[in-house]
């Protein structure tokens, strides 16, 4: 028998940032869960305990370095350091949320590639994989040089919507940049697809301009993630004031920072469709956000990984 | 005096790729070309002379990694390996076409991120820099831990359509992912922006699209790189097809591979302008090609690299 | 001239702990502060501005990595990230309190070292210098391959006390791994040392007891830092119990956790001196709380590391 | 079954610093020896032999890097490098004595940190663990990337104490840096502490002066190591000075340089308590010196490795 | 079972160079061989499909650097590393010809050490392991710091002389450097050796002379590589010249370059013995060249490391 | 100015292993040797003392790994550790005599190879360049990655020679692998070249043979180094059999070990020239021992190196 093909061997951890989600993919695996702490010093500092020895096992640390991403990303760091001296046979990070990833490239003069910079801690601390969810852009794959396993949310996403038989419908990228994504879904439900663009040359002044057909149709925004919900409530209205009929939207990673909830709840949008990526606290929820959950998807590749199977079936 | 900013430690070198815009890039700083051959063994091996002594001089090697692009490459890697041990101050490679920047991601399984592979190939022969022009994707900069100069051809390109005069254009993004290019274009020439969608859908089987207004127009299409030609001639016939008065391309590395030439010999593009970021042989020159020179760019690059100043006038 | 004696090449920039310090110690080198912002993306998210170019630059990036200190931190190595792609000479990290020092060893088992992995984040993410002042223990230094240059605070306590006059003192180690820093603070002053030891033995059960003559005595509690104020109000008590004529304390490093400063105005410490390593938020501050400021002997470290001249006339 | 588990694959190789604790060690696991020589050449350079095939092995190189160090600790390097290149699936590092390990910061301008510098020596050369006793500073283990296992000689010690029934007892620190590890011994015998501190003030004048209660009792003093004996020694005498009844002396690592032995014999110290992390020769043996046996800890310490279980048991 | 004697483990892959010496191998192995294909984009960049899991796996990878020796690298470094990328356990990269290995040193000033610069490649790209077959210079073993296992085709050389039954021999060095080499098969085939030795002094003026006695006898010329097959038939020209009856030719790597076959053809060598550790395409084949097959060893040698037997009986 | 022109920031100091070749070639270049100890502590532990400030100097090392080899090597690496934590600009080794060179590859099963090892150690310490004569084999340059200057002492030894006014010449090679070497002197001292050949096949037996014309002739037989010497006075034997009327030596490192200086006195050779790569002290000098100094060739390969000039003309 290959060394990896062990399931008992298999130890998932659960971090601060999304127990719910590890509860779930744990229960998927038939599984307890990793026994160990991440707590507070008095002055702040991260404390890790570890409740069980792990020598020689292959441990999956589950963490989303989403808000607050700092603390999240240092937790994931100390737990890789201390999985490390504490003699682990691999460090697989599940990361079903990469955060910073918007920051993968030099836009301006004199910025960071935060992206490839926690690539690097990450590689440095001693990971030795990382399975996440939906990049900002794929190419932060590239980034580490160790294995990177990219699973994808869109079918899961597709699958929702076209349970949902809406007819006559077109996906609608938010921006220039997202045509690619609103493509992929289109092809999915068999959808025609628009794009919202903004014109900033000197006569355009910045105003937002549809290409594509929107009129009687249900229209529905894809994105990555939804941050501030700015981009995406205003193409929405966009979309309304051009003819749409209804406007539904939809997004990997919920990201939700102030005022995104309430942007949402004053907007005409339908539904929100996104995933357990990022937890949200009770206070980031709303009767218009649907929340489909990654947890079966995490709990099949990881199982893979383990038994050193292809998981190509998850992202192709 | 700050280290660098003594010019007179400055040298540059050619390697076979692109002797022509070494030539113009050493004329516009009024320095003599580095003296080297690069040669081959019987064996196909590759031969490197540096005929001068550079021990402490901040060296420019110049290389494009077009076709045929491993041999290039592996010229670049051995020359920066003869230099590190020639005692280089520092090592700078200016590559206006980075090769195998397309191979940026694993979009299917078990594929290789060759851009990233050849980054840290680069990186460990013992490059210090890099300067070059238009990556595929931006994101490519973060493959390095060494600093990136990405330099654009952006405002070369829409000077030359600027001084052409033309009226009622718009810029056309080829495909689905060229929108955010086609976007900047257009802003410059304060145009509005089409878009080519293939709808690959089960009852689109693959058709192409046009979203926005293109009847009348006088249209540009816009990509990083022409390679087969293929994408760009489609997007031509089509765009005449849907009423389009005249069409022009352009894009800033002219790959142009088989039967690239012929193809736009055949198609009723009036121009493709491009750069020299990579050399254009005879036998792949054509009237209907324009070639606009990155030499003062690079050479304004190099010096201000040199001089320690910022280049973020040449890419912001 | 040797390349590192041109203080024209210095730039010291501010990040978001402790901008008081940095303003003294820019008026102590009399230059100006390096323009940079550290604020956060709406998510959270650090986004670094660095407002001028520092190509070519030996830049001085000041942060203690204090509550909160993961924020900070990775303040820190975001903004080496991006002064290391906008081509700085070096990169010299000052870090008045080095957060973290007190996990410096496995204790118990599976603990992580979280110093020696913050040494490597900081390696990684492209330093090429510290500069600190007393560490809690002097060993993290060897955490670092680059040089690293620890300040000692201790003559600048030292200095205050001579200078209060105080009569018939003891220094005390409230803890039994204090001794050698009592040891060198009695030594300065030319005073006898006593020493708080919790027996932790079978029949003792953790009771404190106090080795040396404190009877009639003024006592001086010297630790490296002060976090919650127990270990150092605690010892207070005992040594006024055993007769001890009146209680100082003085540290390096001003944590001051909650409840720290509460129950140093509830104790009977007549003053406790300290330093502005970190800087101290109007809250956490008292009457009783007297700060000494260490930007003096930090701008002489920086000096002399850029005229390239020997700091042991700073901790010998 | 996991990788490690099988214990056929376990190798303990003996260099040449203490083959006598290697012979033990292995008696203990019912082993052979790995078969292998390390001589010289006639130049005085090392010749390793290796004379099994070791292909996919855990080997266990043991060897103390004491006296003479520099020679044992260049057979250790050349030996991972064989057992590297010789495809060893790991390589664990025994070193019962880690030489150097005093050189752990800079005390001094200029000093070299040289328990880190072993530390990069031997992750360079390819180990992949230490297991180690008693480093001079708990954070030595935060100078390797590596897991490192230090296993306390202490409860040995403290055994044998408890065994002989003495009575009346003080532990004591024969220098100011030593009470935590007279404390730790102080709880184990239940027994009270003292220090011996030397004063360098103005006024003190170096001379020695002992803290906590010592009249009338049986004085054992505790070291990590003794090197020439000069400091244990000269606290024996002081203790007798000041009314103890009898003194012992215990330490884990026998250095025992030059004159210590001669030193230990015209004592009053009835005995030296140490273990065999260093091999005594004959030269520096005396009635007056105790050798307790580390071998089956360290025989126990390899199994739980190798078979993946917790050593924690061994060290808290 | 330790870990890596499943054989089932073991996928043995071909990359474009030899793909004629794998299908022995695998033949010899009774396994199939790994599923991929490499070929080129039309602008000449090298694309890899690896089409079957491989997570887990222990990869060997065959690929000789001969002519075009820079594509048949780069196509071995992107395999590496997608390899790496798809979870394979172990890289193990066999190199019947290792290219470049000529370039091991710096003859002249600013020469580049490619053979060097080639290791490192290897080694950041990816490989845990390369087996090869007759470096040009044993040294370059050391040029890795990963296990290196040089392979000898020198018995399968001697034992195919030794079956032509001939007589009166004398093994040929047909240069100062090649001695060993001659004296190594001249030992195996107990037979005197001689050397063409090349006088460069002033009155020496170039010309070749002969160590050794070579009248009446039959010459065996031995050199590692035949590339342009200029100093093997002027060495064969000098000994007939001299005497000697007839002039046999053998060597591991036949790289013929252009005109070496024809060279061969016009020389009156009766034949030249050499290996296919570089394929010989039909042009570069001839009557006089008789190539013995390195199969069976690197078979074996491929299963003795995956079964991690000892692979010295195939080189000592 | 560049920046290494500045002779003022350059250091040379002297290790314990050659302080004789030092003093010569610090007063070649006319500056005081830099002001450092390196002694032992009491058990053997080696303690550096670097007496003046060297920050931001060009520091360069002198030190062959001559016997004792290990002591001295690991001199050389706690020296360099202290040297960049004292924050040197660059840190340059001198090595005259590379120890270990021998151990350059796995001749054997299981073998270190040691030089490669070494290699790493050095450039892991922190050594930025290397600067060396006459390795064993010209392949342990590519053992580094740092750059190495090979300094030849050949052209020191054919000089002397030379003004001999030797007649009737002839260069020896003592041993199979020393034909290049041989055939290099020969062209120096327009004279034929001889070689002992040890014949091991069957019917050999280990016999010397010679190969080329040395009855009536002045013999002169070159090594890379004397370690025994017992090949070079058999050599010595065999020539004096054969006729030749008297025999010379010569080498460059005076290795001479035990019974090296007894087997020259006893031995018919007239002279043995060597250099001072190697420090001899008293009880290995002997009338037969002629040593001639390298220290003015190393001086001017330090002060080029230190001004960025080309080395060449001392190699080529």
């Amino acid at each position: 028998m290959p060394i990896y093909q062990n399931e008992a061997n298999m130890r998932v951890f659960s971090l601060n940032s999304n127990s719910s989600i590890v509860n779930e993919i744990v229960k998927e695996l038939g599984i307890e869960k990793g026994r160990s702490t991440i707590t507070r010093f008095s002055d702040g500092e991260i404390q890790v305990n570890i409740e069980e020895s792990i020598r020689g096992c292959d441990v999956y640390l589950v963490q989303s370095t989403a808000q607050p991403g700092n603390e999240y990303l240092m937790e994931l760091l100390i737990m890789i350091d201390a999985m490390k001296r504490a003699s682990a046979q691999t460090i697989n990070c599940v990361i079903p949320y990469f955060g910073y990833s918007r920051q993968d490239r030099k836009a301006r003069s004199r910025e960071p590639i935060t992206a490839k910079l926690i690539a690097n801690l990450l590689e440095k601390a001693g990971a030795d994989r990382v399975i996440t969810v939906d990049l900002h852009a794929p190419q932060v794959q590239g980034f580490f040089n160790i294995p990177v396993d990219q699973l994808l949310a869109f079918p899961i996403l597709s699958k929702y919507f076209l349970e949902k038989n809406l007819t006559n419908t077109v996906v609608v990228a938010p921006e220039n940049g997202g045509v690619i994504r609103a493509r992929q879904l289109g092809d999915a439900l068999d959808s025609p697809i628009a794009l919202i663009d903004r014109n900033r040359s000197l006569s355009g002044g910045g105003k937002m301009d549809i290409m594509g057909e929107v009129e009687g149709k249900t229209a529905i925004i894809i994105d990555d993630m939804i941050d501030t919900a700015r981009t995406v409530t205003a193409a929405s209205r966009e979309l309304l004031d051009r003819g749409a009929n209804e406007v539904y939207a939809c997004c990997t990673h919920p990201v939700l920072s102030e005022p995104a909830v309430d942007r949402i709840l004053e907007s005409d949008i339908v539904e929100v469709v996104t995933t357990d990526s990022i937890y949200l606290p009770e206070e980031r929820r709303s009767y218009r956000i649907k929340v489909l959950s990654l947890a079966p998807m995490l709990a099949e590749a990881i199982l893979k990984v383990q038994n050193n199977e292809s998981v190509s079936t998850l992202f192709e």
